[in-house]
C-alpha cells in the first residue's frame, strides 16, 4: 500500500518554458528507458520476489522512489508548457520568427490531447508499453533446477542496463538545455541513477559470486560446452580474434573459430499430409 | 551483405511433432528477449559503432550468427507443427482425447495464418517489435562530454541482459520437454549463450577499467553527488539496510536513509493563460 | 513523493491455487479497464490539475489508492500460479486429466517468462499501454475559452466510465470462482469501486451545474445549433425515434430527422500539382 | 448492409492549404477519441445489443453517422494538403521561409507513405487501434446476475466521455485555425457532439433510474459494503475532505477515513516448488 | 454519407453453437488481412483517388461492402458464443469433459470484456491496428513524375494480395467447421472474394498496359538499370538459376549473378565532433 | 546460416549531412513497406516454402540481399545525422536561421536515443512491428484441398505489392533529395526492386498457369458461384459499372447488380441465458 506527500522529491521547476524542452524530456518519462520503465520493472520484480529479503527491499524502495520521478518529470514538463501558444499566432510569428519554430518542432498533442500537459510517450509520441518491463519471477527458492539465481541476477542485470541507458539519456538532456532549474532536477536524477546503478551492481557481484557468472547457474553440466567458450567469426572483421586466448570470467579461455562452418543440415519439413483431412465432407 | 548457406548451424529437427512445444517456442523466436531481439540489436549496435574494431566486430559476429539462430527456431517450429490437425477432426478426437488438449492450446494463427510454420510473434500471438531492441548510438569519441564510454558501456549491459533472460527462458524451455531432438539444438543454444554472455561481460570489463564503472562516466562531477550514495528507504521493509556502510564498485561507501523527505515544493503550475489568446474572432 | 507499506490495503490471497483464474485476473491488472489504466489516468489528470484543490486531491487519493489494487491483483495472481506445472507432466496428466485443460489454457508466458508471477498484459498476454489513458490537462481557468470545465468534465466522465468497466469485469470474474479468498478481495474492489463511481459522480454533477451539461461549456454559440438536438436516423431500425420531443438535459427538446440528406459537396481534390516541382533536375 | 452517397454529410472544404492544420486534424480522425473510435464503438454495441430495440437503434444510427465524419475528416485533409511542397525547394525556400516551418512541422509521412492524403493516424503518426473502443457485450437479459444494466450502462458512459473528451480536442481544433471553411466543418461537428452527448446522457439516466446509479447494479449485496462509501485520503492534500458527509447519488452519505490503514497480510508467496519436477531426466 | 439496413448481406447464423469456432472467425474480422483491413484500405483509397472514375468508384462499393462483411462476422461470432459457460460449471465439466476443452481454448475476453459477442482483434486478441492499412494516395496525375501509375497500381496489387490472403484464411476456416451454418456464409464469402479478387486484377492489368508493369512507371531511365533485371544468388541454393534467360514481363531477359560481389565501401562514419559543443559550460 | 561482409553491396554516402532526410529515409528503413518488412517475409516464406526448389531459392537470396539494404541504409541514415547540432546552440541559431528548420524538423529520438544513429522505426518514430510481415506456410503440396496455390501465390501477390510500394516510396524519396550520394544509392535500390517485382511477377504468372487465377484454386465448385462474377454496386457513383460485361482473367463475364438487396436476416441473437448459472452460490 502507498501513501503519497505532494512536495516533490526535488526541485522540478524550469527557469522558463521551452515546450521544445518538454518534448524531448518525454523520453525520460515514457520512453523505453525511462522512468515508467523502471517503475514497474522494479515493483514488478518486488512483488515477485520470494527469496533474500535485502534484494526484495531494495527493489520495493526503488520502485516506489521511481513513481516520485515519473511525478517530477511530469511535473517539470507541465512548467516547461506554460504559456506555449497552442492557438493560430500568425501576427505574433510575424514579429518574433522564433515562434515558427516552435510550431514545427512542438508536439501537436501536448496541446490538442493534454492541455499543455504531459504524456505518457515518449518524445514522437508513441505509448508506453509494459513490453519495455522485465520482470522474470519467484523462482528463486528453485533449487533442482536452480533456474533461480538465473533469474534474479538477469533481473539484476537488466536494472543495471536501464539505469545506465537512463543516465546517458539524462547526460544528453542535460547538454540539450541551459536552463539552470532544468539542469538541477537533471543532476539530481544523474545523482539517484549513479546510486541505482551502484546498488544493483553490488548485488549483481554477489549474486554472481554464489551462483556463478553464466546465468543461469546450473546448466552448464547440460549445455553443448564445446560451443560454450568459441568466438564464431561470422563476419570478415579482424576485431573479434582480440578476445582469443583470452580468460573469461568464469575463468576458462575463449577459442577463436575463424571459419565456423555450418553443421546442422538442410532442413526438409514436410508438406503438410493431407491423408489427416480424409473425413471432410 | 550477407551471404546464406542452406545448411542451420546447427541440428533443429525435433523426434516428434509437438504443436504445444512449438507454441511455447515462439517465445525464443519473437519474445521480448528472442533472437531476434538479439539479432536486431547487435547488428544495429554493430553498424552505429564508429570506435575500436573490436567492438565492433564483435557485435557483428554475434548478430550474424543469431539471424542463424531465428532460422534455427523457424525450422524447429515448423517441424513440430508437422500433422497438427488445423482441421476439424471430432471423430478422432473421441478415440484420443489428447487432441482436445492440442485443440485448446495450440496457437489457432499457426494454422490459419502461417500454415503450420512459424509466426514472429511470442507465444501469445503478440507480434515481435522494436521496441524491445537497443543501439545507443555512434558518440564513441565524444571527448568533451565523454557520453561515449556511456553509451557503448551501456549497450554491452544491456547485451549481457539479453543473453541472460534469453539462457533462463531457453533454460525453462529445456525442462519443458523431453524430445531429444528439441533438446539437443537447446543444448547448443544455452552454450552459445553462455559464449555471449562470457564476450559480452568482457567488452563490459574493460569499457568499466577504461571510463569507470557508472555511466556514462564523466557526469560525476556534475551530478549532485550528495546524493549519489545514498540507499532511500521508502518501503517499511528492512532489508536494505544490509548495503549500509558496504563498499561500491566505484570505490565509496554507501549510506543509508532510513525516511527520506520531499525536498522539492509543492508543485504550482498555472492555467494555461488566457491572455495569450487575445487576438481570436 | 511516494512512501510504501508491505502489509497490502485488503486481503489477495486465494483458498488454492488455480492459473486459469490467473490468467482471467490479468484483465483487471493489465486490461484497457484495468487497475493500471486507473492509477495511471488518475495520478496524470492529478498532476495535470491546476484548479480547484478539492478535484486535485481526490484523483491524487484515488490514483494513490489504485497502485495498492495493482500490487493486490499482483499478488493474487503470484498465489493462483503456485505449484503450477509449467514442466512436462505426462505421467501426471495420464493420473488427472484434469492437468490437460490447465497445460492448454494457462499462459504459457506466466512460466515461461514471468517464472510463476503476474504480467502486466491482458489474459491474452497484450502490453498494457498508455493509449488506454486519459488525461486532457490543466486547462482549468482558461476563462477565456472556457475550454476548462469542457476537459476536467471530460475527465469525471472517463473516470466514471474507468470505474463502471472495471466493476462489470470485477462482477464477471466473481461468478468465475468459488474461491473464497478470490472472491473476498473481489468484494472489496467491488466496494472501491462503487465508492470511486459515486465520488466521481459526484464531481461530474457539481461541474455540469457549474458549467453546463454539454462539454465543454462555451461552444454553444459557436456550433451550427440547427444540428445540435437532431436524432438523425441512418439506419432503418424505428427505435431511436423514442427519443423524439423528449427533453434533453440541457432543457431543449429533441428532433428527430426520417431522413437525413447529404448536405455537403461531392469532394473534388486535386491531383498533386506538377508546377510544383518544375526544379526538379 | 449499407449504402454509400459521394456526396458529404456536411461541408468539409477549407479555404486555403494548410499542412499544419491537416496533421492536426489526424487527431480527431485517428486519435485515441477520434471519429474511428466512435465508429466501431457505437457499431460494435450496437450489433451487440440484444436488448432494448430503442438502444440499439440509437446506437447503429450513431454509429453510421461517424463513418461519414471518418469520411468528412479525410476528404478535409486531403484539401490541406494540396499543394504541401514534399520535394526539395532550397530556393524556394529562401524566397519564403515560412516553407521552412512547413517543411519542419509537416508529417512526412503525408506525403511519403499517402500521397498527400489522410493516414489513418494520430499527429503523431501513432496507427489507430481497436484499443481505444468499447464494446462490453450482450447480457442484457441475464436476470439473474443483472450484469446487464451495468454493461449497457457502463457502454452509454463510455459514449459519453467519448463525445466528451472529442468535442474538447475540436473545440482546441476550432480556435488553432481561423481558415472559415475548417471552422465551418468544425461548427457542424461540435453541433452533431453536443446532440450525440445529450441523447447518451438520457440513455444513461434512464438506465441509471432502471437499474441504479451504481454499475452494475445487482452486486452492492455481494461487496463488502463498509468500503463502500468511505473516501480515503491517501496524500496528504486536504482536498478530498470537502466531500465528507455529502449525499452520494445513490442517496447515501461519503465518510471520510483520514489515514486508513493496510488491512491486509505482508504476502508470501512461496517459491516454485523443486518437488513437482522430480521425473525430470 | 452511409445509410444502414438492418438485414445482413447474406446469412451468418450458425446451426448451433461453437467458441472455438467463435475464437478463429477472430481472424477474418480483426486479423491482418481480415474485413476491417479491407474495409478500411478501399474506403481511404476510395476517398483519396482522384483520378478515374472508374476505379474511384469501384473501390467505394467495394469498401461499403466490407462493412457489411464486418458485420455479418460480427454477428456470426456472437451466435457461436451464445450459451458458453464463462461462469465456472465444475459439476458440468464433470458430466461433459468437452466442457474442459472449451475452457481451455476458448478466447477467455470474449466473455469477461465483450461479454459474448465479437471484439475487434485477431483470435490471440491482439488489437487491429491502421499498420494493417494501406492507401498511398492522390498523385494520380502527376504527369511530370508520373510517380501516379506507380501508386494506384501499387494499391491495386495491395487489394489483390488483400483478396488472395483472406480467401486462403476463409479456405482454411471453411475445413475447420462441419457447421452448415457457418459454412454457408464462408461459402458467400468466398464468392466475393473472387469478384473483388478478379475486378482489382481487372484494373490491375489496364494500369499495366496504361503505365508499364514496373511501379512506378516512369523512374525506368533514372535508376541503376544495370542491376535492374539480374538474379543475384545470395544464398547457395540453386534454384532461382531456374529464371536466368527467362523474359521478364517487361519483355527483358534476366541474367544470373551467381556470387554478387560487394560494391561498396567499408563504412567509415565519423564520431560525434566534439568541437561542435564548445559552447557548453 | 549466414556470413557478413563489412563492405556495402552498393554505395552508401551523401555527398553532404542532412538530418531532415535521414529522417524520411526512416521510412524504407523501419516504415511498413520498408526493407525490414522485405527482408522478414522473404525469409519466412523461404524457410517455410515447402515445395518447388526454384522459388524456395528466390526467396532465400531476396531476402538474404535486404539485409544488406536494411544495412545501406543504416549507414546512410548515420553519414546523414554526422554532425547534427543536438545539444542547445543558441548562438549559431541566430547566424544560422535554417538551424532552425533543422531543431523543429528533426527526430529527436535520433539524437537523444541512438546517439545521431538510426533507429529501427518510421520518420514518426513508430516501432517496426511483424504485423507488417506475410508468410503463409507451407501447405504447398496439400492436393486434397489445394490450399497450397493459393498460399504460395497469394504470398507471391503480397511480394508484388512490397516491392511496388518500396519503389513508389523510394521513388518519392529520390524527388525529395538533390544530394547526388542519396541519389547513388537510391538508383540502386530502384533497380533491384525493378528486378524483384519483375521475379516475383513471374513466379506468380506459372503460379497462376498451374492453379489458376483466382486464389485459392480448389474452392470455386464450393463457394456460392452465383455472386463471384457480380460487381455490386452500394455506393451512388456509376463509374464501377465500367466493368460490367467485362471478361475477367478467369474468361468469365463481369455482370453489374444496380441495386443490390440484403439477402441476410435481421440478426436475433438471444441475451446470454441466465439458466446456464444456476448452480452459483
Amino acid at each position: 500500500m502507498f501513501k503519497h506527500t505532494r512536495a516533490l522529491q526535488f526541485n522540478a521547476k524550469p527557469d522558463r518554458p521551452d515546450p521544445l524542452m518538454a518534448r524531448k524530456l518525454q523520453e525520460a518519462l515514457g520512453g523505453q528507458w525511462g522512468e515508467m520503465t523502471g517503475m514497474m520493472s522494479y515493483l514488478s520484480q518486488g512483488w515477485a520476489s520470494t527469496g533474500d529479503e535485502k534484494y526484495k527491499d531494495i527493489l520495493l524502495d526503488t520502485g516506489t522512489e521511481e513513481i516520485a520521478h515519473v511525478e517530477m518529470i511530469s511535473t517539470m514538463i507541465a512548467y516547461l508548457l506554460e504559456d506555449t501558444p497552442i492557438y493560430e499566432q500568425e501576427e505574433m510569428i510575424k514579429k518574433d520568427p522564433s515562434l515558427a519554430k516552435v510550431m514545427g518542432g512542438t508536439d501537436p498533442e501536448h496541446g490538442l490531447v493534454h492541455g499543455l500537459t504531459a504524456g505518457l510517450t515518449n518524445p514522437n509520441g508513441a505509448a508506453w508499453n509494459t513490453g519495455y518491463v522485465t520482470s522474470s519471477g519467484n523462482l528463486l527458492a528453485d533449487m533442482r533446477f536452480n533456474v533461480t539465481s538465473g533469474n534474479l541476477l538477469a533481473d539484476m542485470r537488466f536494472n543495471v542496463t536501464r539505469e545506465s541507458q537512463a543516465r546517458v539519456q539524462v547526460s544528453r538532456l542535460y547538454h540539450m538545455t541551459r536552463d539552470e532549474g532544468v539542469r538541477d532536477m537533471l543532476k539530481f536524477l544523474l545523482a539517484r541513477e549513479t546510486q541505482h546503478q551502484l546498488q544493483f551492481i553490488k548485488a549483481q557481484e554477489e549474486l554472481e559470486e554464489r551462483y556463478g557468472v553464466v546465468v543461469p547457474g546450473n546448466m552448464n553440466d547440460i549445455q553443448h560446452s564445446e560451443y560454450s567458450h568459441v568466438i564464431m567469426n561470422f563476419s570478415d572483421g579482424e576485431g573479434s580474434r582480440a578476445f582469443e586466448n583470452q580468460i573469461a570470467k568464469d575463468g576458462q579461455m575463449f577459442t577463436y573459430q575463424e571459419n565456423p562452418e555450418a553443421m546442422g543440415e538442410v532442413p526438409k519439413t514436410k508438406p503438410a499430409s493431407s491423408e489427416l483431412h480424409n473425413d471432410q465432407g
